[in-house]
């Protein structure tokens, strides 16, 4: 395959780019000056050196200063480590520290599709009940510092769509033996009207969600 | 000014329509056969004739075999009589409906603008209140059988909107004295993520809202 | 049925409204003014003895000082008599007027669908086949005035859709006969790139007749 | 900053491409095999060395068994030599591909801003007129071959917007001596209804485009 079309193809794997989008970025780059196309191969090159996933959450970080293999939120003295929230993928991270939240974090990398037999093959499952075993014995979550913290929560932060639910039901099943065990709750993400909505336009399953989350 | 033209005038005042619309509905009219046109006349000049507001909840009902002015919600026997639900407009009440509620309804009639200093202008507050009272008081919410029962809640049912939560705490702070005197509980719909939303796209407050009304 | 559900499936009925907005119809309705339902009802009530559909053209008009049935455009003395502009509705000769066209035209009423066999009952094409013949003789054309003007062309104002299409070219099959006997041409509109449209997102179509139209 | 911060910034610059999806490019990729970023990464490093920009048309094309430095569509023998299409970009030249065009390419490398005092800064203007003077001559267009044919017509495929018309009226204007001198003629692409758009939501410059293109 000629290199035009080789490089069109690598950039339609990208999240939410199709051929069309995909020619443009190649012309992009064509027009741009040589610099910069180095610039950028070299910053593809090198993002595997210079960054790692976190030992604990499995999020990506940039390698630095690090302790033991801790990206900053793990390695962060003043986080709540009794509370661990349980996220699909890394760019949700970002959005839930918009939002104020100050505990800790696991990366599940990805949901599982609701025909699927083998989860292990689209999640971290036995990665998630290896530290939460461990924070819930206070052993894992001590990050920098030496006290440790008994885990008390963990949240399941999946999306609110088909896919989403199939995972936290999943989640929740595997997890329950451990939070009997360990004396921890399992909670999910309250479900109700978000911001801007109104009653006119919500589904009857957002209504019965606000309704029975009402305070 | 000629017949057409008001005509589109008239239906410019529609909710939603714009003049290209509007001049499409008078065109789509004179197509129409002169007898649905009549049809839809006496339809819109007798609505008033038909309809009845109920005297409860103020929601609009057509008028048949009703009790003492009550809509078929009101009058209904098997409804929670200690629960109100207070929404802006008649149309939120087909979709709280389709939810599954089962308790009673008040209609503000709108929300209170930002700027404004005369909230009664907008909504039935007065109306609201009265209701309130009377409901508390367990005089007022029998419906057509004679046993009444106490109000326990009232559930602020405004939209997720800025107008919707300034009407919210305009509200509250007008129920409270009466919630504190009458011994009934004032709530608000639960904020989250509503069906179908990704983490990943929902604005910090709705995460916010999610996580403070996690269970 | 109630007349609430009744008024709202005669405004589902209008073009682009569905069950949701013609329910907000209703609810726009009863909460306005008895007086301002009443003139709305007035105004669809009277809409046929206000108006009349010109025996020329077939569009509707507003009745007043018309000369023998004819619409204010067919009426007009300026226009230019020896072009006539075929469209499919009322609505598409507003739009045309903004263009700055200056001859005459004919409302087919609608389009024929690909499957149908029998165009007639989609348009109204014995009509125009006898208004051509009367034009191109010079005898129909010719409004108020005595003074008649010989048919010199006949646009076919179709839109660039399949249905459209379909409609043009048996309008062309049905039109040429009389256009070779009394000497008229037939043209369509000419397709090609529209206002605003980047080269890059255009089809192949489009580019292939912005190619041929090319001057 | 730290070279996840670095490669945010860098997709950022790509055509349509805001801070968050660049962010989520970052996280495929990271998320992503290393030999998969090393390959991405070889091939934009590359990109120049492999690719050349044709020194008739200014289009970019992979360097292999080319002929004197010219791509593969002005190295071709049976386009028609006649006729040159100028496009503002490579991509156009995609697209014009498919709607069967089959003469040459000049790639302006964009279109002149209204407030723009100085054209040659956004667009090859110096080089298109060379272009043309050659091409006019017989002397530059006869691609591998050795017969040369003489330029019949430049074709200003420029965008219908505000900015491809000021383009093309510049072109137009620079053009016009060499046309008069040489015996060539200047076109532009026809205007008029696009597939698929309909004559009541046409714009008044797209119909009266139309109405003058039609045939």
């Amino acid at each position: 395959m000629n290199p035009i079309d080789r490089l069109t193809e690598l950039f339609e794997r990208f999240p939410g780019i199709g051929p069309r989008q995909a020619r443009r970025f190649v012309h992009y780059l064509l027009s741009e000056r040589p610099a910069l196309r180095a610039e950028l191969a070299d910053a593809i090159r090198t993002l595997g050196a210079h960054t790692a996933q976190c030992v604990k959450c499995y999020r990506w970080f940039v390698k630095g200063a690090d302790v033991a293999g801790l990206c900053t939120i793990c390695a962060a003295r003043p986080r709540d480590r009794s509370v661990l929230f349980v996220v699909e993928k890394d760019a949700d991270i970002d959005n839930v520290e918009r939002s104020g939240f100050k505990g800790l974090y696991f990366v599940l990398g990805g949901t599982i599709p609701l025909a699927s037999e083998e989860p292990e093959k689209y999640i971290r499952l036995r990665e998630l009940l290896s530290r939460i075993e461990a924070d819930a014995a206070g052993t894992g979550n001590g990050g920098p510092s030496s006290v440790s913290v008994a885990l008390k929560e963990v949240i399941l932060g999946l999306s609110a769509t088909t896919e989403g639910d199939h995972t936290r039901l999943l989640l929740q099943e595997k997890i329950l033996p451990l939070a009997a065990l360990l004396n921890f709750k399992i909670t999910s993400l309250g479900r109700g009207l978000s911001t801007g909505s109104e009653l006119e336009y919500a589904d009857p399953d957002t209504i019965a969600s606000a309704l029975s989350s009402r305070q």
